[in-house]
């Protein structure tokens, strides 16, 4: 089975490195970084697994140099789907190939299979708190789990297949028919941190040393629950201090949305913010607090 | 009669100045801007009246050289009342003296009213657009006229002489029993201004320029008039397109709340905030987004 990276992150770099690492065939298409991993490969700093090094790496620069992919990894921010898929999928899939989507937010999979009706789309959810640090140098800092669902697969039991892959892999994985109640469970941490790290220019540690931050996330948390149920999907409002709980635990953390405003990126707020917003709405529930959070992330990201 | 002018900054440095024009005894109770001001005297450029010089001005380093005064103006920011009115009211006032405290937001002339049972207390707002530039140097942009109402004052007659004096000086002044519509009507401007700005670290011309944060504007202030009709004050929904059609209008502004960031001086977020949410939640209404703006302000007060 061949695997294919595409975006060499944070994220994309640890699940390529541990793939590697259990001698999968892995094709990583590299931007920036090229050169260097070309050279010098792979470097994954894991405070769980310790220091991986992936020395030979099938490193490309082009797509067009790639062979036919079984899985490709798509590890891009979701804001470059648009631009970057179709120079890149054409040319690595065929009719037998999974694409799955490690992207944040809500909507990526619909998007995407738009973009490609005849491609197979998964989403996939990464419960992960890991940096890029260097040219192709990550920082691995804790958890490590992926959630898959289909979206346009044909069968699923080759995302099972895939899964068993991962597992093997050291890499903990599920597959579910739909990710929908998944990616609501993920946005109950990302919009309640990733915009107000920005917003406020700070790490979550700080947001919940403040009881009046803390009284704000444990709000937001709440109308994403809610506004989730709105939409069918049964998430239970425990979650909330369940969610505060977990990250006091966590070390102080700069989400990908936080780390995108200080390097001067775009930020995914169509996809973490504008579509649960819509979604919610269009279900019967207005999420007025989380809204405010939007309208303020539009305005830095008009100024960025 | 006597006038004092306690805080001689933006605003109590204009009203003082036009006072003294128009033959007033006024006296000035001044802190860094003592000695220059003593020496120099004050200089207001006003965009509506042109240069105004006052060259002989009553200047006090301390409230005990002050004679007692009819008319105290308190221009200070609300949160110095507590620790600064009890070392300098006492000594400029008895039970015919009338304090009028020109400052923003709700509640300030309860919580001085009970620092001093025995004083007559009465509210303002001023409508005016002003800046201090220097020692003893205001820039007035736009606008001034008063808005004065009772709190403990023993007759409305005593306030309607003072207006009177304040309306020849120039200085457009109305008197109402009390303050409440009137404080809630400025809440619309302030608490839909002073704290964004602060948080997007911005001025108001340039959150109205985009859209995402222009609606936010309309949201916020229409709880305001929410939060306000909970109260039982009497404001239209009317006032929303008012307000931002005035504020379209107007130059570039830094709110008080943004200057005061700016310079890193505590922000009045009790009596802008604060207060007229746990009014409105007192009367029944949750004002849950403006309670998003209090929660950031006070993060980022915290981290003043």
């Amino acid at each position: 089975m061949k695997f294919a990276i595409i975006g060499t992150g944070a994220i994309g770099g640890y699940y390529g490195a541990m793939l590697c690492k259990a001698n999968q065939e892995v094709h990583f298409l590299l931007n920036s970084d090229f050169e260097h991993v070309k050279e010098n490969g792979l470097l994954v700093d894991s405070d769980l697994h310790g220091k991986i090094e992936i020395s030979e790496v099938n490193a490309h620069q082009k797509a067009s140099n790639m062979p036919v992919c079984d899985i490709v990894f798509v590890c891009l921010k979701s804001m470059q789907n648009e631009k970057l898929l179709p120079q890149i999928l054409p040319s690595i899939t065929d009719e037998n190939s999974i694409i799955i989507l490690i992207q944040n937010g809500l909507g990526v999979e619909e998007d995407v299979a738009t973009l490609f009706p005849n491609l197979q789309i998964a989403g996939c959810v990464a419960f992960i708190a890991s940096n890029k640090i260097g040219n192709g140098h990550i920082h691995h800092l804790e958890h490590g789990s992926l959630k898959i669902g289909g979206h346009s697969v044909k069968s699923m039991s080759q995302l099972e297949s895939v899964a068993k892959i991962l597992n093997e892999a050291k890499i903990p994985t599920e597959v579910f028919p739909t990710l929908d109640t998944i990616r609501w469970q993920k946005l109950i941490w990302n919009m309640a941190f990733n915009g107000t790290t920005v917003i406020l220019n700070t790490t979550t540690d700080k947001i919940l040393a403040i009881p009046e931050t803390r009284e704000m996330v444990r709000t937001l948390m709440t109308e994403t629950i809610l506004g989730a149920q709105a939409c069918g999907i049964d998430l239970s409002l425990d979650l909330v201090e369940q969610t505060i709980r977990y990250t006091d635990e966590m070390q102080p953390y700069k989400p990908s949305m936080k780390l995108d405003y200080d390097n001067h990126r775009p930020m995914e707020i169509k996809y973490i913010y504008q579509k649960p917003i819509e979604r919610a709405a269009a279900a019967g529930f207005e999420m007025t607090k989380m809204k405010v959070i939007y309208q303020q992330l539009s305005f830095i990201q008009a100024h960025l």
